[in-house]
């Protein structure tokens, strides 16, 4: 009773951490502070509900709150924020409709998100401008789906001027960002029959990704009737009280909606008003146990930072699995058996319409030098399976490394949807974690047969092509 | 002209050093003896050749022997088959229907390559027994597969009794040996309406992968109406001139045809004769740059063993991937740069009508032990997409490591075809090539997405439950 773990945040880390460590303690105190009434959901199914494959948001949550308090014994409280940290007294201060409580903590964990960055342009206030980073953010933008769907089927022969691609258009709507959730939103959007316009800043989407995964993905976008506007800065979103148009320095498109896909921002009021450090990433600094500054406080999820396993060098990069795999660490860390967090790649995977990408480690040639390697690059385009299997397939692979040491540094891997980038990219993923070199993944025995590879799997070929590149530039005076 | 790069057989191993070695030096004379006419083929899509899925035997066939003669300026001889290597003259001595050469060598590689084992019982050499080792076995059998199915339209009526559990059986055949050919020989015989009778001396069908592949690979066969006799040694195949019947201690079964998938042995006779040393595999023994016991004789491809990278001991596992590999390290070697071939981790993949599954490293429990290891062995089976994601396949995952270090020493993945058992594998390949532990598995920061996997991945996912068993272990007395 008098050494409770806290957690501030109820959802991947907190909710992990909590689960891992009443698993160790069966005894101890485990209080979870959340603000919403979800917790442990999959924000990473949103558009897939938005989409219409997932029915309920109730099946994006792994695991109720009935179920961690019945079942995990975890004094989990939905409903109450947490407005202060005090870690001289070590007690956190929440509030809800029932007051304020003033909690005690033996161990805490600030596992408080990310919020969406919303572009600091006029109009983003309007009514139908959406982001997605909630639970109920899902829910209204499926709502507003139902409603515009109902409305075009009766009034489609009012709204064909402004639906100009699309013969049953639902209406057009604008995506603001061309991330993996501008991308999945699109998809989801698309195929709810509206006319989508994807806005991006820069001149290709998934700027993380490599050259060749934007082009075969903008391709695949395309394809599908999504209009993309590249370099095309949103300068602001017009209309009265709703949104009508998207206004950039070139252009102005009338749409019915916008989904702002413009990246998030970690959560770090609280811990900064608490004095734990931040990072230069701006996302709270952690040690590799995932303590901050203050002794016995921990930081986990999209609100912190963690050390890229290539560079050694904090990065912010907040997805699921770093999530669940550092609050799973500190649950242990908490109840007596120290445990690191573990490095991530920065890696991260999409699914575009019928392809797929995903990429890992470090891609920018910049970024790369920053971090004192002399980046050498090589792309290729292999088959997925043998040339003489009856399917026809292929897989890009780009490939960088270190041009001295050989190391990798990286990959983006793309291919149509079934083909296998994403699955395939987890060899170079194990390849970065244990600092191999491009020879290294040359001769990696990997499974071969007919209906999955070419004898050389594309993979191999990249490593293969990337090697040669190096010895030939070794030569060079 | 005086320091010839010979070559001894023409496949994987041979074709792919002669290739390297011609692009490393344009002026060398490189010559090739092949005592068939094929040469550089894919053996392993005969199945698929077989099955119908592949048109012609030319489809199978990556470079011709005229592209090889042309384009890349190799003297390939087919029809030439080397009876004798004198290792003092440095000569090898070729027969031909033209008569005999002597041909000088300034360095050789053997890559004779494997033979099919055909048990030693009565009847093997009876009409209607098949083996699948080379090209023209695959012509065969195609024929006979298209004469058999011909026959079967007409007469059908009188067919009805052998054939017992399918309603247009072309016939009842047998296939015998549960490993990958027999299995995709048995796909390919099924897909042509025959009734497969699958036997296998063991207890289970892939005898390499784990219990638990075997077991859902078996399931799979019977599903698919494939009647697997386990347990069951053929003790004769009995007939007239014409095999009828497979005998075994239990059970006498009548079939109309016979394929031999018992195994390969390593084409050893000519190395021997010329004083060229075998491993305790029985297979040519190399260094790591696949030089043999004589110098600038080198040995690659199916008649060489090769060094395991978990157990460091040498191997036999003569696979496709491996022949290119080392040929390719010896064209480079022969031409100037000195290239190791690089380990193999004795991966295998194989696809089971809708099932596929993947297998590396070492699983035995005795193999491990012998190596010097404690094995502890976890199998997991888990989600292949999120959950909620509109899809509910699964991927069975057995992984083992060592008790002490927990190094990860084999794995073997299964699910239905196209949810990623095989291109899963190629993560544990990275980590046994790096000589992970199950700790580093567990943190890999692996691609996730909803379309793909659930947030921890299958891999990562036995890599948690098999980390732990490990902890749980330690600390017991």
């Amino acid at each position: 009773m008098s050494d409770p773990f806290v957690v501030v945040g109820g959802d991947a880390a907190g909710m992990s951490a909590a689960s891992k460590a009443r698993r160790a303690a069966p005894d101890r105190d485990i209080v979870v502070f959340e603000r919403g009434e979800w917790v442990s959901y999959g924000a990473c199914g949103l558009p897939y509900y938005v989409k219409g494959e997932i029915q309920s948001l109730e099946d994006l949550v792994s695991v109720t709150p009935e179920e961690f308090r019945e079942e995990r014994d975890i004094d989990l409280r939905t409903g109450h924020e947490v407005v202060a940290i005090d870690t001289d007294e070590r007690t956190v201060t929440a509030e809800s409709e029932s007051g304020t409580v003033v909690q005690p903590y033996g161990h805490l964990l600030i596992a408080t998100g990310a919020e969406s960055v919303v572009p600091p342009v006029d109009g983003v206030d309007r009514e139908g401008v959406y982001t997605l980073g909630s639970m109920s953010d899902g829910k209204e933008l499926r709502e507003y789906v139902a409603r515009a769907r109902d409305d075009a089927d009766l009034q489609q022969p009012d709204r064909g001027l402004a639906c100009r691609y699309l013969e049953d258009c639902t209406g057009p709507v604008a995506v603001v960002g061309g991330g993996y959730i501008g991308i999945e939103m699109a998809e989801a959007l698309a195929a709810n029959d509206f006319e989508v316009n994807l806005f991006q800043r820069g001149d290709r989407v998934l700027k993380g990704f490599s050259d060749e995964t934007s082009e075969y993905v903008a391709e695949h976008l395309r394809d599908e009737d999504v209009v993309l506007h590249l370099d095309a800065e949103v300068r602001a979103l017009s209309g009265d009280d709703r949104v009508e148009a998207v206004v950039t320095a070139d252009d102005r498109i009338e749409v019915e909606m916008v989904l702002l896909g413009t990246g998030v921002r970690p959560r770090t009021d609280l811990a900064e008003a608490a004095g734990i450090e931040l990072g230069e990433t701006g996302a709270i600094a952690a040690d590799a146990y995932r303590e901050t500054n203050v002794p016995d406080v921990y930081a986990a999820g999209d609100c912190a930072e963690a050390t890229h396993v290539v560079t050694g060098e904090p990065a912010y990069v907040p997805l699921a699995l770093t999530a669940n795999r550092h609050g799973r660490a500190i649950g242990r860390t908490v109840t007596g058996t120290p445990t690191e967090g573990g490095d991530i790649a920065g890696t991260a995977a999409v699914k575009a319409f019928d392809s797929e990408a995903a990429r890992t480690g470090i891609l920018d040639p910049e970024e790369a030098r920053a971090a004192g390697f002399d980046p050498v690059t090589e792309t290729v385009t292999a088959k997925s399976r043998a040339g003489y299997y009856p399917a026809d397939g292929t897989v890009t692979v780009t490939l960088t490394a270190d041009r001295d040491s050989g190391r990798v540094l990286g990959a983006s891997l793309v291919s149509e949807y079934g083909e296998g980038a994403v699955h395939r990219s987890h060899a170079i993923v194990a390849a970065l974690e244990a600092k191999a070199t491009v020879t290294d993944v040359e001769n990696y025995d990997l499974a071969y047969a007919p209906p999955f590879n070419t004898t050389w799997d594309p993979v191999l070929v990249a490593a293969k092509v990337l090697a040669g590149t190096l010895r030939d530039t070794d030569m060079e005076p």
